[in-house]
């Protein structure tokens, strides 16, 4: 084990007051920042977290092209792992900056797996889409004994609809590219009513649709999900 | 709608570092501070927060019996919301503590139902208690197209083992009563290889097994959970 540390520090939805108070502290005590940008260099993890970044700190952008397939990612986490690798035996301190939380289909993951072996690791918790989502169309998600399902907007009909059918919330990430699709399925299940789409939640350009069947012609962005959630 | 406005503010699992920017913030600035408490006066939310609560603020506890039924909690909240509305009349922000997430098995959400209609409201999510117990096991949630279930640690058995055979990540909260018999359920799953029990994820008192056939005898704290994730 090296004396470094590796940090995945969640920095929660988009809102720049949504860090954690350990998270704007972590970052601007590394030595270097690293985050996955577009491969022209931006990244909205850097964008939420730039306050808190010193201008003596090294950055690390990590170019995730939007269309890679499997392969082609894994070959970019993998020489990262190595860059990261470098820092932490020279000693230095690494935050990895992560949309929303490091650990619920964050980037993160792919890191943690190729270093933890050899180098301390600590993870800060940032909070999730769905909860700023949930805060910001004041629908909430659960009380008491209910249950509540996590599933990707690109999850297959046939298990989307056993989810609607079979939990009291149904959350369904990453859902603008399907999202007439994924609202016809809501309705077949019987849960328009029950159902928003929420894109870019507690950003600037956040959307909120309280009537699903509303939603505007084409796709939508990345960075939105739909909440079913019965209110009772 | 009054000028006032009713904030419900997650304030984490534990740590005072995990409150976000935006919860400190406005706890500060806010008139009353209000929290859920035994009946003794003794509050987690307050305690997670106090370095936020000034002096000049007026405190006001809600005391919430530990084995009250279910009238009688909703009488509490009841009572709970007239005295809000009193204060929020009077032009008084009003900021409500909540452990982890207030739209996510909290109690806010009682408090919510009972006072929209008439008060403004904002809400500030939280850090969730599986995303700080997922960052201090390091197991991570979810990746990809992984499907995830939450569930209460209450559930009935064939609805428990029904999320166990269909969900890659299967979270159960509020488990520690009945651990014993949930690692058992585990068990016959095929999946104590992929769990983990966590009690007072990001607290001093923190404990994690990765091996839940070694849990301690008897029941666990109300703070308690399993992780069971699919690691690949």
């Amino acid at each position: 084990m090296t004396q470094a540390t590796f940090y995945g520090i969640g920095v929660g939805p988009g809102d720049p007051e949504l860090l954690t108070l350990k998270a704007a502290r972590l970052i601007a005590q590394a030595d270097v920042v690293a985050y996955p940008s577009t491969t022209w260099k931006e990244s909205t993890a850097r964008s939420i977290a730039q306050a808190h970044i010193q201008s003596h700190q090294t950055e690390y952008p990590i170019p995730l092209p939007m269309h890679a397939d499997r392969t082609e990612t894994e070959a970019i986490y993998t020489q990262a792992a190595q860059d990261i690798d470098h820092y932490l035996r020279d000693g230095r301190q690494v935050a990895f900056l992560c949309l929303g939380d490091p650990m619920l289909y964050g980037s993160f993951v792919y890191l943690y797996r190729r270093l933890h072996h050899q180098h301390r690791i600590s993870i800060v918790p940032g909070i999730n889409s769905f909860s700023a989502a949930s805060a910001v169309s004041k629908i909430p998600l659960a009380t008491l004994e209910q249950s509540l399902s996590l599933v990707a907007g690109s999850t297959p009909d046939p298990s989307l609809v056993d989810a609607l059918n079979q939990h009291d919330t149904v959350i369904i990430l990453k859902a603008g590219r399907h999202r007439h699709h994924i609202a016809s399925l809501i309705g077949q299940a019987g849960r328009v009513q029950e159902a928003a789409y929420i894109e870019h939640a507690s950003k600037p350009e956040q959307q909120i649709y309280h009537d699903i069947t509303q939603l505007p012609d084409g796709p939508g962005t990345y960075f939105s999900l739909f909440l079913v959630a019965r209110q009772s």
